[in-house]
């Protein structure tokens, strides 16, 4: 009973928030702002060859699209019971977080120093920009910090760190605020330094295609930069017209590149870091190869801002190339598209981009719900249904491969059926179909999702599963990045049902941990997901990472209550 | 005076060494031994498609090839003065290192534990034995161990760290000992923990192309495995008939796929170590997205052993391609190199997969003094050559690629003359040009090699810099992985000098670090560089390693006097 009337308050407190219309306001100041997952959404980008030619959706298109979560999902409300403050989980497993008493308050003289040290201008008290700045984007989350301050330069940030850790003042690292864990907004009054004012290219070198910029630089303008030098970035995200590099490291960001490109563990070469008590660590460095000591960067890759705030980047950027081709294929059974993710990493190796898959029951989903969307293979119903997008150099030699590749998969019988998209606007109704899933979801009603990584060939045993277990009670979808192994678990139902959610968890988190998978695939931790992390690492693991925190951070003051859980850092 | 003497003295230890024939016994052991720098020497490999079949070369060879730097350069000597163990650095700038007088010695209870967990076989105390073991690949270093122990397993190997830290007996972990700067033998009497019993292939995913092994498997084991799987190791090296993979992990290893695969913190996915207490920290994941906290399976890629011991890797590997190009090219400058792999990067991006370059110095050198060599560009001596491998599925479509990119470098000025290999001849005798020149530069005298990673716009400014400083008195050779920005740097001199030297170190040092570069592109610090590891890091940042070493190995008991400066660990 207790539970539900949570969730109730929960709710109310969004739609407050909603009619509020901050996701307007950001819109505004970001062009456009869409989810970091690429489960998601897929925004255009003309780097992106001839396929993604969405456009800048306008504002009310977004709101009908991602309403989603803001109006049924309500996993977390604030209570403020008298002299503690805490936050409650209203999830399967209930959390309570308490604000750290160590962790000093905002004074006068807090603000004096900061105006001296950045100009008042850069001291934002606003509550209007405060609040904005206090929310995720998906308004799940919102803090209370009463200041935000903009440094221009590492300097700067630099002395207001060493400044908040002499005075304990917890802080809260903020990029472009599209995440999508709650890592990048306060849980309670931290400061909020956010990076937007650091955003000056430094170098480009376009022999070795490495790339030295600020944190605060807005993905999508490297990747405008970088297009006019002839190359791209490695990574490639929904959230790009809002998300900055800096946090798109600091998070580890996976995006729609990364079966092709790696991870940015691969394609960082250098980071400028800050850490909590105000030393900058310059690891800066543009190399490929460099063997002398540690590499410490990695710490600091995915740690999301927990363990010092990056400044500069330095990352390897690979070369534009021309040719796009994408297919769209139906196949009976998941083995057969297992073994045609085995067969395109051999026959389409040096030029597959994206092995998408998804299964009727999400086929099914689009087509019912989204009157644009058409099947390319409408002539019968499959059970399963892959996305192939290959990137070279030359067009009629990559067509030829693609093709040949596709009638030997045909004829070997992997492949029912299949359609090569002979033009852009063919191009662009295969992606609508992978892309259109979460959207058809919410129009289906209730939905409970999963981000998970889990070894290929068991990956849709936990959808198989899912359906045994609750019968005819909700519709399980299963679809994603077969190619890196990620699969979205959907699980569809008429409205939120705590019986159901009963039936989830932590049954999922338990599967996904027996295999050891990973229940953070790309989205990391924050707020949401740190007390459940044992699910995905080892107990010593998990220590070792404590260990660092109150290494790097003694006084805890960076991005507090979040990654790590709290029991190891008291 | 005094440091001509030491150089003597050091000189006839070396004989010694060599008259041991330690060797030969090694190359029975392993079938094959050669160093782990792609700058020597590339072996062959039925995976590596068709052009590098020089087979396995019979013993006398390889004494043939590779005695230089054990006849002519003599770095260290020991000193054994009373009660003071101590190394002296013979190089221009000297540092001595003391035992730690805090590690215990062995004892005969020790032998009893070690005796009764691994059972007395696998407690190594033969002096042949330990002689082989104590002694580096190119007997630059030896140590003085009077115990090596091989564990059969994780939790074997858990215990004697356990019981060594307890003990405080500092301990040098030990694969293949391919590295080329120290790391992998003991400096005074630690104990060695070699890892090569540990050698079961755990699993292998076809579909994800993830490979799980223990740390001991030699790496060319895992290519013959992989081989018949369709797949290849990320990394191959000259070394790989010896070293192991867990070795290769701790060391970072480079080698000649870096340009296409890159480094193993990109392609290694997780591993399984145990820290200096003995805990086992299960980080082996088999995910290529997995964002549940810190990745800090980082901190041992590269750090030498330093901080733990890897028992087991899990490792990316990429499917085997069937069609392989290789060219040879003259540019008349290096400018004209540098935009080739621009273009190169452009055009042959998908297949690229090797892009070496070599000076007319290094040409003229390996012509002279290379009978079998032939340059296939013989009308004229150019300034430059360039070799270019593609590997990719289709071989038409590939040769195609390779030529149109050819004719239009040709057109545009960039390559004055160039030849695509035919056969397996003719591709051989390519790379043996590039093979070739370390053993050339042998027979030319005495050489000083410097391993450097430098911005590729740069690189060459430090060859033409170093000719000028040096006049006629030395001849300066560059050559290297152009597509890495990893020069190698070699000074010939008709013998070792010191004013020479003097000219040379630590101008390179100062020079590289000017730029950014780093000392040690691939071979990492050991020993060797420990000390100088300023040259690349700035001082915080080395800092925070000996903190990381220091939380991690509060005994020091791990590879002691490597990687780190001494001062910061005192």
């Amino acid at each position: 009973m207790e539970k539900r009337m949570a969730a109730a308050t929960a709710s109310a407190s969004y739609r407050l928030l909603n009619q509020k219309n901050h996701t307007s306001k950001r819109f505004l100041d970001h062009r456009r702002l869409v989810t970091n997952s690429s489960e998601v959404h897929r925004s255009s980008s003309s780097s992106r060859g001839f396929m993604h030619h969405c456009g800048t959706a306008p504002l009310k298109n977004f709101l009908a699209r991602f309403p989603w979560d803001l109006q049924k999902s309500s996993l977390i409300h604030i209570q403020n019971l008298p002299g503690i403050q805490h936050r409650t989980f209203g999830s399967a497993t209930s959390t309570i977080i308490q604000r750290n008493p160590l962790f000093s308050t905002i004074n006068h003289d807090d603000i004096i120093y900061f105006e001296n040290k950045l100009g008042m201008k850069n001291v934002i008290q606003d509550e209007e920009e405060l609040q904005t700045a206090n929310t995720d984007w998906m308004h799940k989350y919102k803090g209370s910090s009463k200041l935000m301050l903009l440094p221009e330069n590492t300097d700067q940030l630099s002395q207001i760190l060493k400044y908040c850790n002499s005075r304990c003042l917890a802080v809260v690292p903020q990029g472009g605020n599209t995440g999508l864990v709650g890592g990048s907004v306060p849980v309670f009054d931290e400061v909020i330094i956010n990076t937007r004012r650091m955003n000056n290219i430094i170098s480009f070198d376009e022999v070795s295609g490495v790339l030295v910029c600020e944190a605060g630089c807005i993905l999508e303008n490297l990747m405008s930069f970088l297009d006019k030098q002839g190359f791209i970035m490695p990574l490639d995200l929904g959230a790009k017209g809002s998300c900055q590099i800096g946090g798109n490291v600091s998070t580890n960001a996976g995006g729609l590149r990364l079966v092709r490109y790696g991870s940015l563990h691969g394609t960082v070469l250098g980071l400028e870091v800050v850490l909590a008590n105000g030393n900058v660590i310059d690891m800066l460095g543009t190399l490929r190869k460099d063997n002398t000591g540690y590499d410490l960067k990695h710490l600091f890759i995915g740690s999301e801002g927990s363990l010092g705030i990056i400044t500069k980047v330095s990352i390897l950027t690979p070369p534009k190339l021309s040719s796009v081709n994408i297919a769209f294929l139906a196949c009976q059974d998941y083995i057969s598209c297992q073994k045609l993710l085995f067969q395109a990493k051999r026959r389409l190796g040096e030029i597959l981009s994206a092995f998408e898959f998804l299964d009727a029951q999400a086929m099914n989903l689009v087509l019912h719900h989204l009157d644009s969307v058409r099947n390319p293979l409408p002539s019968s119903i499959y059970n399963f249904y892959v996305l192939i997008e290959t990137t070279g150099s030359n067009e009629s030699d990559d067509k030829e491969k693609v093709e040949g590749f596709l009638v030997d998969a045909m004829e070997s019988g992997l492949v029912s059926d299949g359609a090569i998209a002979q033009d852009l606007n063919q191009a662009s109704s295969f992606w609508q179909i992978r892309e259109g899933i979460p959207e058809a979801l919410q129009k289906a009603g209730a939905v409970y999702k999963y981000d998970l990584s889990i070894p290929v060939e068991k990956m849709y045993d936990l959808v198989e599963e899912m359906r045994i277990r609750l019968g005819g009670k909700a519709n399980v979808v299963g679809y994603g990045h077969l190619g890196d192994g990620n699969l979205h678990l959907n699980v569809s139902a008429p409205q939120y049902d705590d019986a159901i959610l009963g039936e989830i968890e932590p049954f999922v988190y338990e599967w996904t941990s027996k295999q050891r998978g990973s229940i953070s695939a790309e989205h990391g931790l924050g707020l949401m997901k740190a007390e459940k992390i044992y699910y995905s690492k080892s107990t010593a693991t998990v220590e070792l990472m404590a260990s660092m925190k109150k290494m790097l951070d003694p006084n805890g003051i960076l991005n507090p209550y979040k990654v790590i859980p709290q029991s190891l850092l008291s």
